[in-house]
């Protein structure tokens, strides 16, 4: 399973003392686009390429313990569904003791940047969806 | 119903031309400040008063429509549930046209930041919930 | 002078209690885009016409005063320097009590998006610069 | 030299398809915390020990060349001044070609959480400064 490791800055945090939950959706979006960069689909070639983007249409987080500036987390990304013209990825969030501080989930869509439509997904995106679906689980 | 109108920042979008996604949570929450202030519970007060903590456990938006930088939308907020010791706001955002762009939940449990359990809810904060709940949809 | 009133917000602020000082140039572009709007230089019309950019080649911000969750600011800006390609803004920045609690400054230059070389300011927004620069000190 | 590594991500751009100004200092003060982290004095120390914070009194920034999403960037850190409640930082930035893209700087005073004023630097951050300020320029 891919993971991404980083740490909570003070930028992330608010005058409460801990992580602002929307800073919470910036992360693992982080942690989405150095998969997709994995993938082969990284952001300038999408964005300049302009042939499909991959807009977000859903997004919900569950905030399971407090997080701090400094703390080091580890965002494991598995895939949820594989549809037509959608994904969704699924995040789940450890602190260094490797206890559960949160969950994620994004959907996404694929649209033609020209008509603003629904288009399916690339094949080449589709095949690596479904590879990385069916090695998760092996590894957190 | 209590509304917040507000303006899509340069700072609110990315590269792809349009808000990005966390970002919509972001200015939900300018709303829910808004909101809380007009019953009496300012983040100022809450934050130095340290008699509870009214964090987010769960956060969740629906994207309908692209938003633009310039882009001016309408936040109305309705009242969730009401518990012991949680409730949850809905969010309804609109464009200038009125047209239906996003939605967005959330839902906070009352802290005593001391303990960092669960508290009930405080009885005047109870109040101003069911009050502004009963309230709702008079008013767009 | 144009003026804009705003209220820092929980996500400006940090760990630390206080807004966090990148923030600070947040709230001013927020001010700039306004003041751009009511010269007819809406973002928007800029970043799709493609005819010139607006970058920001240097920017400052001295803070004089803590800023909490809530406070109320008033930003006034003020032309700096207009140049063939360039100019600077001037942004100064107080609390509800008129206290100067910090100021900041942004430069300009005219960038000609498909050379991304310099390029004359347009005509028009020489001739509001001026005009606002004329005009400038009249109120606060 | 302390050098930080990082990528810009979506949420660092905005709409003009580069990153948005205030961003970088956001990333600069990522590099910050870490050398502060490395000097021994970290932010999560710092805000709950309460004896000194050390506020940004004055910040700038130039922008010499853009920066796109993805883009892998190094950021260097140099001591400016060292006073005797305050110093100062300068952060170089380079892109994957070592080319400047941009320059910062911070400075930042001692202050007592207490009493708000200026309280002298800790001996030991005083003499982590000095050694480091000492070492610069052998660069990794």
């Amino acid at each position: 399973m891919f993971t991404y490791k980083t740490q909570i800055r003070l930028h992330d945090t608010d005058a409460a003392g801990l992580i602002f939950f929307a800073n919470q959706f910036k992360i693992i979006h982080d942690a989405y686009e150095l998969l997709l960069e994995k993938f082969g689909f990284s952001f300038p070639q999408m964005l300049t390429g302009e042939k499909y983007f991959l807009p977000i249409v859903h997004a919900e987080s569950d905030y399971k313990a407090p997080l701090f500036v400094g703390d080091k987390i580890t965002i494991a990304i598995k895939v949820g569904h594989i549809g037509t013209s959608s994904f969704s990825f699924e995040y789940i969030i450890r602190n260094a003791k490797k206890a559960l501080v949160g969950t994620a989930k994004t959907v996404h869509v694929t649209i033609n940047p020209k008509t603003g439509k629904k288009t399916p997904l690339p094949f080449s995106l589709h095949q690596a969806l479904k590879k990385y679906a069916r090695n998760k689980g092996t590894r957190t």
